[in-house]
């Protein structure tokens, strides 16, 4: 017999979805169990990307006195777009075309934040605990089936079941019927991702479409760099020299040199855009990248994933504390409206910055064309920041 | 031996681009010589539809104070995009977003105002004159072979010669050294267009992205409507019934009951996005449909046409009452700027409103996601009318 446990909520995932939910409930009232397969070490050490929007930041300062987002994150005001054989760049200035801003805030930085910040709250967090699936057989009492860190089983009833697991989602299987599928796009390229010891390049991010194909210039630290290139999704990681690998950067980037130093360490990100045919049935929900992933290149994976969870949280407030299944019975729809804009977003920037490879040369010089009727258009800015920065949490009525 | 004449520019084709050229060069002091192998009669009656600019529209009661445009024209100041199954709908509004307007003033009629205007100058304009060829054998001195209504040889000698003898372009050889050829793109359907006897069914024009693929509702006059539906580029016009035409056109506007009654022509326009590869060779140039031809979901077509012919009339009057090469050198990147701009813009309009035959269930709400990302933005719905009512002809300073 399984140890059974009671709570409100059952969420899976210590991500920034499920810690982020965690606390909402909290503030509402509402105790719940957090369970991750991994450990806290592996957490706060998977290095990702970390782009937070305006929204996202607003929300950590809110639940979260105690954030590094300004003092570890940096804001940042803009990004430059750059383009052509002679590397012509446009910046786009987010504070005075939108009156918002970005902020580079590693995701493992957040997590570390938000595991002290729950586990200082007594937050019911539980490590190592592997999910084997949902037993949704009672409609208002959902139960998730696991195996802790002991390797013991254990059964969480609750009165609802968050998938806040990632896109390889356990929790997902319950809701769409299926742990894979789900509205589908690939993409002819990948990302081939460094991390290197050398002082910035750059202020701020440059996005720039290269003859040769994409780079991003980032940053990490004062001493660390971040750079992509857009690479060939069969690449292998270990294949090129570092030598290679800057002649490369460099040669994508015209109008700048670039800091070199060793490459401590790369990595091939595939580009997915996926939505999950269904986003909650009966008393499970999905939030996150549980219930979409989007290529990297508009930075929009966390925001959207806690665009979600403030979504769901209110939901969940309004149906387990008040009785109104109103607002849950409309979660998806809602959540919807915001992931198909930031899918498109994201397709948007990747089309508009990489070069396909079955690209013909109308394909290149259209895109050129688009670049420049953005770019040289305060609305076509405007409309650009509005997006990377983040539009408003709740949709638009309409 | 061919009869020999002698003009400062001689120009092949009677269309917008040809006639405004003449009158600006005329402005300018310069005498042309315009030829088309139509009769007067046919170049009036050629039905094209028309949507004027506001830069189309201020160039035009510029050189002609006897233009139609607001007579017979009809000044339209917004559009409306409707998308999804209900037909939701978003209207853009000019003036208050741009400033600006766009009049529906089909071809034809802006054509029988400028052979007025011209004919009344004396301008020295030759119908049904056949084009055979450019002789450049010298550098400075161009000329035209043709035979004329009579079937007599004729010879232009010019300083300079101008192909605006559209899509067919027999000048366009001498130019880019093929008939054919050009930076191209096809797209997998066409538009089903109907004249059919019956008021307007709405006073703008209406874009409707329907989940049975593109409609275009638009006006001809009080008691003509002009329609489009997207269709397989291989239909047969003869095919439908008008019964079925009205069936389509009704089921693709949902929210909107159209005005039936007998449809009186019937075409089926093919979509094509091409760009010649050359714009200028030696002292002959191409303007309008010779240098590229766009999908008309962008309405840019003429207007496009006309841009050119506002940077090439002063090009030529710099090198030829100046002796100044330097604008008719980078006349072709010029307009290459705003022609790319116009191509993108006709992409984006025909992408993100036609239902693609191989669009997948993520391509489509993809669209959706997109359509309302732009419609629920003041910056993106600036963004967009911006471009339908037309950049400042002059492209800005980079």
């Amino acid at each position: 017999m399984p140890t059974t446990v009671r709570t409100r909520v059952a969420i899976v995932g210590a991500g920034p979805a499920g810690l982020i939910l965690s606390q909402l409930l909290a503030d509402a009232g509402l105790g719940s169990i957090v369970v991750d397969s991994r450990s806290r070490t592996e957490i706060e050490s998977t290095i990702r990307a970390g782009i937070l929007e305006q929204n996202t930041v607003d929300l950590l300062r809110t639940i979260d006195p105690a954030t590094r987002v300004d003092t570890v994150g940096h804001r940042h005001d803009g990004i430059e777009l750059r383009f052509g054989d002679v590397g012509e760049g446009h910046r786009i200035d987010f504070p005075s075309l939108v009156g918002r801003s970005v902020w580079l805030y590693p995701q493992h930085e957040v997590l570390k934040d938000l595991l002290a910040l729950r586990l200082a709250a007594e937050q019911d967090l539980r490590f190592g605990v592997t999910v084997e699936g949902v037993d949704d057989g009672d409609p208002v009492h959902p139960a998730i089936i696991a195996t802790d860190a002991h390797g013991d089983p254990v059964r969480i009833e609750a009165d609802f079941v968050v998938g806040a697991d990632g896109s390889r989602s356990i929790v997902r299987a319950a809701v769409t019927g299926s742990r894979s599928g789900g509205y589908f796009r690939e993409y002819p390229f990948a990302w081939f991702g460094i991390l290197c010891e050398a002082p910035p390049s750059s202020d701020e991010l440059i996005y720039s479409n290269s003859p040769d194909g994409f780079a991003l210039i980032s940053q990490r630290s004062p001493d660390v760099q971040r750079m992509y290139f857009q690479c060939d999704p069969t690449a292998d990681p270990a294949a090129p020299s570092d030598a290679e690998i800057w002649d490369t950067l460099q040669a994508r980037v015209p109008g700048t040199t670039l800091n070199e130093g060793p490459v401590i360490q790369r990595d091939v990100l595939r580009f997915r855009s996926v939505v999950a045919h269904e986003l909650r049935r009966g008393r499970v929900a999905l939030v996150g990248d549980a219930a979409h992933t989007v290529p990297p290149t508009g930075a929009k994976g966390m925001n959207l994933a806690i665009a979600d969870v403030v979504l769901l949280a209110d939901a969940l407030r309004a149906l387990l504390t008040e009785g109104d299944g109103q607002l849950i019975d409309t979660y998806a729809d809602r959540a919807l409206d915001r992931i198909w804009k930031a899918q498109h977003f994201s397709w948007w920037m990747t089309s508009m910055l990489h070069v396909a490879p079955d690209a013909s040369d109308f394909d290149r010089r259209r895109q050129l064309g688009e670049l420049r009727t953005v770019l040289e258009s305060e609305a076509g800015r405007t409309y650009l920041a509005e997006a990377y920065t983040g539009w408003s949490i709740e949709p638009p009525k309409r």
